[in-house]
């Protein structure tokens, strides 16, 4: 495993770039960003926009691979990794494809085994190109050498992919995570106590109020995000480290060690949990005030008239639904009054009205924040989600993978969200629900309550988010807010040897007496006999 | 138990003034405040004068036989209500003389069980009175009238009596703590997961690093806390819930159902350790700039020249040590070319030098703040150790009761402080120890390091207070951010009917397995026999 990667050269242009703009500065900050690409890297360049107006300067190290994050940005300067992975590039439609086609099967534990399978393999893929971009970074020693002198203040990353925290590590730079997920699962799980009593796995479609059932059920889950960590995803970051660290560690050590982590939720949307003083909130950060829309659609938007617009996005990842779908959904758009705006890339539905537009992109936060809007239609992920709250719009879900059911659950169970299956989608369906989100006030009343809440609060997420990483740059770390209880083996951090012990001495007292007991009995009874 | 309390009629006056001030209107709240006396007070009313800046109307409820608490102030209505109670009005010293004995004892153990007895003979007294207090109110018809009819909009408290949570929930009202204690120990232990393995437990003088021997020992200590909660302190509060609430409750209960807990603590003075989302750190909320000196004082600390300025006071409680241990420290004073400021209200210390100086009170806080302070010789009070911090003047600390040893270690453990034990304290271990906090560096710098940390916070914490008291009252309370899981069964809430129930299956398998292999081997034996 030792070997697994090796090193391609890099354009030396760039690496001259970096070294011209790190030079520390007494206003500015020197920051190392290392980035998740698709949905995570949009989360991550808000912070980056809000870092560069304070006059931070940064270093972007990208794939040659990646889908959105560009070589030249005036935000900052990139270092590109060559990339080879096994990922093919038709590996996540074709992903997408065999999750719809698992999801909308008969049988469900098939169904679900399947998707695990899935979900398993895409995992391990990526982690594992993660892994490989590390390791390129590392063996590239003219690279390590500037990345050495370039005196970055912290390491900025996404644990999702968790290759940037193995990074911090070797650099020996303070770490500030932007962070919903880490490999081991939800970001908390690595970080403050999860009685799973209470609080619901990933992927389980549990809330915080569990049956029994459901509560071995959430159990078993957990199993199964250790088994993924330990046989799936760790021994990546494992060899990585046994490579490049002389004291014995793993990444779910590394990852606890992180001064700050800002954490993309907050309690209006997440169930009330545990937490760490590290820890800040930043749900809904990337949330901003509607701006005009775009003349056109603003027209569109006006001619709804009194019924308003519903609008319809299935994020990032995914183009479109199958077309069985996408034309039932039609079908029941077309015979609503209100008008609908639909960002789908896909052949065009058949039984499309004349009500709907279909746009391949859409101002999505501006639209939401439109007072004619009336229901979002929604995959669940968490942008969308944070946004859906921040403008009080309520939330017509249609969950397909990762975090998005556990997102609009906690939408649901707060009364301002409905939920539907793909596995039995049809107009009938679809119809009563489109139409119980716009005509049954709760929804709009309940999300409007969640937005209130989420505003009212003493400092906005963003500025937050920001004052945190510059304190760490201010004072080197934040070694003072973070438990070093992780660095415990298990069972001491589980008192499991206090308790043996305080169990064992009693018991051993108990035995003795009884032992002492025994003998003098044996020996009366000796006596007697003779 | 349930007629343990009468009722004494109160002064009809009073409740006619609050219900003149109690008209709810609409930029100010109204506030109910059932505060704790003694310096608990100081801190309760440093958050109402700022309440009361902000235009909110407070009442407060004070027993007839406050130390601290006004009738007439221009920033609250009171309520007073007659306290019966079994302490003498020479309780507090005579049990000020008998800790003194004890810790100047000789034998460890017998002075440890000693001291333990007097603590909880005095716990049990106050919490006796806290809830005679209660009892008495909520037999007042007429008063209970007036409170229910005054509408206000929370009842703002410190649970570490918790009469006035038991008041909040007869009133149905939301409910904020001002929290540092409650009845069972520490304030986070009954709301976020306490792991002992890192998690001192009051009184134990552990950090949150503990060797083997100090982990048992930390998990005895917390045996002691059960056992003072469920059989000396817990039966006061549950015959009031058991008389006044119709649903079997108890004082735990109340407590983990506040909506916001203001912590007077925070993380550049406490050890990381877990936290929930409706607690708010407001450690050191009670420290302001320094002001200007008295001008005798401002020369006085001025005369010191170069030298400096040293500190010492023990708190509101404690007006002066045994006389023996007084004219050692006035001794080693006297040969300091320091000037001293000694806030001493007993006899003239016998051997006092001309550099020092006696006062029955001083604006401790003003003069912490002045340049001229070099060192603070303190017994550990939270006011006193946050003050320290705030202004980064350094620590020596002569803990006497209560949490002043745990407040005193923390800065300890941070290299900002010494401890001296009184048990041990002369001339020459006193000389050698502010010597040391004098003309070491590191402990100055060390506290420096500290001052800097606390005023580096995204809000002041008088302001963090001041908002979530103003949130609970917008949105009537701040149910999304507590966690319901308190009300699971404590058996649930750890998972071990879960964990039972998966080790039973595979085990009753197993022993199925067993048993048929048995019975098949038993037959084949039987038919070979035959």
């Amino acid at each position: 495993m030792k070997n697994h990667f090796s090193w391609k050269p890099l354009v030396v242009v760039e690496v001259a770039v970096i070294l011209l703009i790190a030079l520390p500065s007494c206003n500015s900050g020197n920051i190392l960003v290392v980035p998740v690409d698709g949905s995570h890297w949009v989360n991550m360049k808000v912070l980056m926009e809000e870092l560069h107006l304070k006059g931070h300067i940064m270093t972007v190290i990208r794939g040659s691979n990646t889908m959105y994050i560009a070589e030249k940005s005036p935000l900052y300067t990139s270092i590109t990794i060559p990339i080879r992975t096994h990922l093919t590039e038709d590996f996540f439609p074709k992903f997408l494809k065999n999750v719809f086609e698992v999801q909308r099967g008969d049988k469900y534990l098939i169904k679900f085994l399947k998707f695990q399978k899935e979900l398993l393999f895409m995992m391990s893929e990526i982690h594992c190109y993660s892994c490989q971009m590390v390791s390129d970074i590392l063996e590239n020693t003219e690279l390590v050498k500037k990345l050495k002198e370039a005196q970055y203040d912290l390491v900025l990353t996404d644990p999702a992919l968790a290759g940037g925290v193995v990074l911090a590590h070797y650099l020996k730079l303070p770490l500030v995570l932007n962070v919903r997920w880490i490999p081991s699962g939800e970001g908390h799980s690595a970080l403050a106590p999860t009685p799973l009593s209470y609080i619901p796995s990933p992927g389980s479609g549990f809330s915080d109020r569990m049956s029994f059932t459901e509560r071995v059920i959430n159990i078993l889950y957990c199993g199964i995000t250790v088994f993924q960590q330990r046989f799936m995803i760790g021994p990546h970051y494992q060899a990585l480290c046994d490579r490049y660290f002389e004291s014995s560690c793993d990444i779910e050590t590394l990852i606890q060690s992180a001064d700050i982590w800002l954490m993309r939720a907050d309690f209006v949307f997440e169930f009330p949990r545990p937490t760490m003083p590290n820890v800040v909130y930043m749900g809904g950060f990337q949330c901003k005030p509607p701006k005009a829309l775009p003349e056109d659609l603003e027209e569109f938007v006006q001619s709804s008239g009194e019924h308003g617009v519903i609008l319809m996005s299935l994020g990032t990842f995914v183009d479109s639904l199958p077309s069985d779908i996408c034309d039932e959904i039609a079908f029941v758009f077309a015979t609503l009054p209100q008008k609908v705006i639909w960002r789908h890339l896909g052949n065009r539905p058949s039984m499309l009205g004349n009500n709907t537009l279909l746009v391949n992109w859409m101002p999505q936060s501006d639209l939401l924040g439109h007072s004619k809007v009336k229901a979002f239609v929604a995959h669940g992920g968490t942008n969308g989600v944070q946004e859906a709250i921040y403008h009080g719009v309520p939330v017509l879900g249609i969950p397909l993978l990762f975090d998005q059911y556990d997102n609009l659950l906690r939408l649901k169970e707060k009364g301002a969200a409905k939920i539907l299956d793909i596995a039995t989608l049809e107009r009938g369906i679809f119809s009563s629900a489109i139409l119980e989100i716009l005509h049954n006030p709760s929804y709009r009343l309940n999300m409007q309550r969640l937005s209130r809440l989420h505003h009212d609060q003493p400092n906005k997420p963003l500025d937050s988010a920001i004052f945190w990483i510059e304190y760490v740059m201010r004072h080197k770390g934040a070694a003072h807010l973070r438990s070093e209880s992780y660095k415990l083996p298990w069972y001491a951090y589980h008192s499991v040897d206090v308790i043996a012990t305080l169990l064992a001495v009693p018991l051993l007292l108990l035995l003795t007496i009884i032992g002492v007991i025994r003998y003098f009995c044996h020996r009366v009874c000796k006596i007697k006999s003779e």
